[in-house]
């Protein structure tokens, strides 16, 4: 093992992250090769910089006209040069700026500054690389996000251990708590959490969320190392007051020395930016040193170096220069407007749903989704809504429809409902 | 392991894939969930399309005005909306068409097509991940791009097997004829070539593209299986008649039923667009069946599914649109121009280098850069070049010195060099 991974996992090895890395995880670490010296070298090289892999002209990069004339407002350095392998750090600085903004049970916690990555998968995966070994244990509500299995599953073979979602109408509390409890003689576990829900649109209630609190809490006081991931994808998306309306990072990132909590999140849904592939992976624990940090970023600077190299920089300047734009939040909010209405009119749609139908709406109350559960049925259902009515959606698990009302304008939802009770109806 | 795995497997095990995947590798898919369900949806849900995760207002992704007014000539779709997984059709079929064009050693050869991945770091990572596992060889000269051993040594585990670059000035045959009679006992082996070569600069001759490819056939015919990978970032820039100026891709992607060729290529450096991160991996091997390389495609998209999910769409816009561009190839040459001119102007520097600065310049032809031979020293030398003289290096292996002069002025360069020798005459 390299002397700068060994360095590190010292560091961490006196925290919770040192009982939580993979062997991936141990062996990483930032060379100070052509990266780090580039770097070192942007900082002194006042006279001539001959370090970068780069072609420049008068201190600027070289670059194609007809590439620039697509993005004037843009200088050159802000559309083709490399950007840094952690992120812009006007970027990341924004960014943590609005995080903390946006979540106040942040207050008084000590995180790490989010680190760029290409888009939440790659923050998933990042963090599948770093902490998950095969037969890992990673919990999790048992309707998920199908490439959780891709990546956890078939590619780091982790065990995906899941509970029931809903317990009537409710987050299912009491099957979080049975599966750490399964668990709990590992030592160890990572608990997946996804809010807005993908793909039933549900996020837990304030009430909820203290009891998700509570028995995370409880199995790390048992002795449970925890890796508590929060895929904040759909964030910020909430349509009832009872909703939770933070992230659950907010929580974990320092309320036990056995919890090692991190955030991904990203413009891609928040500022309806999904093709960027621009995500943030944040860190945060309870007791952590800036020390232990760090070396936490350090790992995944490793990782990323390793995978990536460095995120998109056209995205990321892009993203800049809209957050800075006077007027940027409430343009997002005329946006954001537009889906509440959908989904209060998918609300109403799907109160009264017609029996033959035989399909049943799942709780929702966020995001850009809602479920059908249609057991064993969906698969037919998903098949005849698209090449008999020309109507596309998805089927989960087999036994379920996802509908992105967030896709379907308001004048046409509807009509999209109504095709989907007419097709369940003939479906039995 | 995954039915649709199987499958894959059972169709890549009648070829020499079948030889090189990694454990990995075998298990990869791309499953028939969300991204293939929204990819049938995009075909035939012609009424209504409830099946992406995006918002979507009257056919058209909604975006926040302040963000389009940046790329004002993209429209929406172009700028914001996921990228397919494989990238861009418009792009993947230009790329293919410029490749073809830019290798005539290709004529003839089936390949497959381009898949788009998030640079040529991310496609060697990619391939590493399919490909390699631990202790599997890796055989490659032994001044490389540090990053591949953080990619297969660090993370994938595997054994970097180098020989030296050079034999005098010309390439080292006999160096990499070695190291292949040395595995020829394993069976398989990696064989990893980067022409023009980082950090030395140097592109074999037409001549020793010959041995070479007589070599790694000639290994290929003793039953060896050859993952040929040829990390061609610094492709078309031959600054010399002798030099070959082609990718070695299209020799070895027809010449032996024992290799698999990989081309990992990109408008990196091809297209001045660094930031961009988008690279293309192509498959090629003679006598493979079109449901070979179709089964190839979906290992790698499900590996790009499960760490990226898909490359970043501006940056994939805005390349197809300046491809498309009349007089795009003009502006390219414009540029390629001075980086020649700067190669000519150092050729002219180093070749008096003072005896009392005891470096040796490598041999170079092509690139973006040259490399000292500082035995020893070289480290030392950097720093001093950075902290003394405010001009920033690179220094390899503690023994060689890389200069980037395609980053420094024409005007400049005199200077710069003038310093090094002097640096190095007082780091004696």
């Amino acid at each position: 093992m390299h002397d700068l991974a060994v360095q590190l996992n010292n560091i961490l090895d006196s925290c919770v992250a040192g009982h939580l890395l993979s062997e991936t995880g141990r062996r990483m670490y930032f060379p100070k090769g052509i990266a780090a010296q580039a770097a070192e070298a942007g900082r002194f090289a006042k006279v001539q910089n001959a370090s970068v892999g780069m072609a420049v002209s008068d201190k600027s990069p070289m670059i194609i006209p007809a590439l620039h004339s697509l993005a004037p407002k843009l200088n050159a350095s802000d559309l083709v040069e490399y950007a840094p392998n952690a992120g812009d750090r006007r970027l990341r600085t924004l960014w943590k700026e609005m995080l903390v903004k946006k979540n106040p049970n942040l207050a008084g916690a000590e995180i790490s500054n989010p680190t760029v990555v290409a888009g939440i998968t790659n923050g998933i995966s990042q963090i599948a690389d770093l902490f998950i070994d095969p037969d890992d244990v990673v919990i999790l509500p048992d309707l998920f996000w199908g490439n959780y299995r891709l990546i956890f599953d078939e590619k780091k073979q982790a065990s995906l251990s899941t509970f029931p979602i809903f317990d009537g109408t409710h987050f299912n509390i009491d099957g979080l708590e049975e599966q750490l409890d399964l668990h709990k003689n590992k030592g160890k576990a990572a608990v997946l959490l996804n809010f807005p829900n993908n793909p039933t649109g549900y996020s837990p209630t304030h009430d909820e969320v203290r009891e998700i609190e509570r028995i995370v809490v409880g199995a790390a006081d048992s002795g449970m190392h925890l890796l508590v991931v929060l895929d904040d994808a759909y964030f910020g998306l909430y349509y009832e007051d009872n909703v939770y309306d933070q992230s659950l990072f907010g929580l974990f990132a320092h309320n036990h020395e056995n919890i090692l909590a991190m955030k991904v999140d990203g413009p891609t849904k928040e500022d309806f930016a999904w093709g960027f592939r621009i995500g943030f992976v944040t860190f945060g624990g309870k007791g952590l040193s800036a020390q232990a940090y760090d070396a936490l970023e350090n790992k995944l600077l490793g990782a990323v170096r390793s995978s990536i190299s460095s995120s998109s920089r056209p995205a990321q300047s892009l993203l800049i220069r809209t957050f800075l734009t006077p007027g940027y939040e409430d343009q997002k909010r005329v946006l954001r407007r537009q889906l509440f209405e959908r989904y209060q009119t998918v609300k109403g749609l799907v109160r009264n749903i017609p029996s033959q139908a035989g399909i049943r709406a799942l709780p929702f109350n966020s995001g850009y989704f809602m479920s059908f559960a249609n057991p064993g049925k969906a698969e037919q259902l998903r098949t005849s809504l698209l090449h008999g009515r020309g109507i596309g959606t998805i089927s989960i698990q087999g036994d379920y429809l996802r509908v992105a009302y967030s896709s379907v304008d308001l004048s046409s939802l509807p009509d999209l409902y109504e095709q989907i009770f007419k097709a369940a109806a003939l479906n039995i």
